[in-house]
């Protein structure tokens, strides 16, 4: 990743719209890309665009992301073809008193880059794990390591991340002066990622939910 | 959208990866386009791809996509550039004895097709009021439409899905026998989109939070 505080004019990763709520520093990138497991992965064959939902986890400027060797797109993607990827979260509801002010808060990165197909056992044993504690924190501890023949089925590639920009809209509804005294309610519903209550499989009902587990739902208890 | 039961061989929607998942019909595509508001929108230009978080909302076999009128990519995609559509919903963590095996449960659709700018004033009012209620259902009625101003500088494309798939994973870990006498909790952490205490803005704060409001929070509450 290109240390750029603002990125050049005209560069793809220039954010154009709202320019007040980007930023180009590493800290917000990582900031997004470690808040979430699931990113939109986009390239182009022959201009036709593709975009897949992919699980991932972050180590330092790449995206480590993992598919089956079996797939045909994987192969493209693991070729070195230019790659996209897109992180967002909504953290929120925007109700304005007007239609055209609604809108979402939400945190989001786009990178750009490409992805290269990683085939060390250790990296992707070591990469396994991070998926895992992407989905779960702690989670990857408390279960079994990847074994030789899973490694060698699991195609692990690292798309180094050369540009990226953060964008991110926090805060109630912009509405426009003349709707402030409609009598309309306007505010922000929060949003957030809720658990439910863990359901083990018919071997799992034997333990209670681990450690992993209860600091996930406890961490996300809301007020 | 072409009436596709089944993807032919080959074709740029054919689900390669775990067949066994996939959906063509369109009942399927649309339930996973109608469960959400945020879609990661791609395309290219000379080769280098482009993703893009959009809101959305959808209309028949099409997904109207906003934007502002000044964006340089909007008007790209509006050119009626190949693009490519990706909404996916996460519903659990499924956890599994082995790191391999780990997974999320998850509703996904990818749809290819082309973007055309609408022009039409009425019909870009009537998709304001789509936005909105893809955010909150009920929500349209509750306030303003679109006036004139408002309406020019609104961006709307609409995205005619040509192709498209879906794709769910649903149930728990599908641990290997030699694993499931680990002594380790495996199972499924359900997932949903939780809503917080609604927080009215200055104004806002004089009005109980609408019926819209309530009925959403109150339909996302789980047992």
């Amino acid at each position: 990743m290109r240390p750029n505080p603002a990125a050049p004019r005209g560069a793809r990763h220039e954010v154009r719209r709202l320019r007040e709520r980007a930023a180009y520093d590493r800290a917000s990138v990582h900031a997004v890309l470690d808040a979430g497991f699931l990113a939109h992965v986009a390239f182009a064959v022959d201009g036709q665009p593709f975009v897949i939902p992919m699980l991932y986890a972050r180590e330092g400027d790449a995206v480590l992301l993992h598919g089956s060797i079996a797939s045909r797109l994987m192969r493209t993607l693991a070729d070195g073809v230019p790659a996209a990827l897109s992180v967002a979260h909504v953290d929120g509801l925007v109700l304005a008193r007007s239609h055209f002010h609604h809108s979402v808060n939400y945190r989001s990165a786009v990178c750009f880059g490409t992805a290269r197909a990683v085939d060390d056992a250790d990296a992707k044993s070591a990469a396994l794990a991070r998926f895992v504690d992407a989905i779960v924190p702690g989670r990857a501890a408390e279960s079994r390591s990847g074994d030789r023949n899973e490694l060698a089925a699991t195609a692990l590639m690292r798309f180094e991340i050369d540009d990226a920009s953060a964008k991110a809209r926090s805060g109630g509804p912009k509405d426009d002066p003349a709707d402030r005294d409609l009598p309309v309610w306007a505010g922000v519903v929060p949003t957030h990622v809720a658990y439910g209550i863990p359901e083990p499989d018919e071997n799992g009902a034997a333990f209670a939910p681990p450690e992993s587990v209860r600091r996930l739902i406890q961490g996300a208890a809301q007020p």
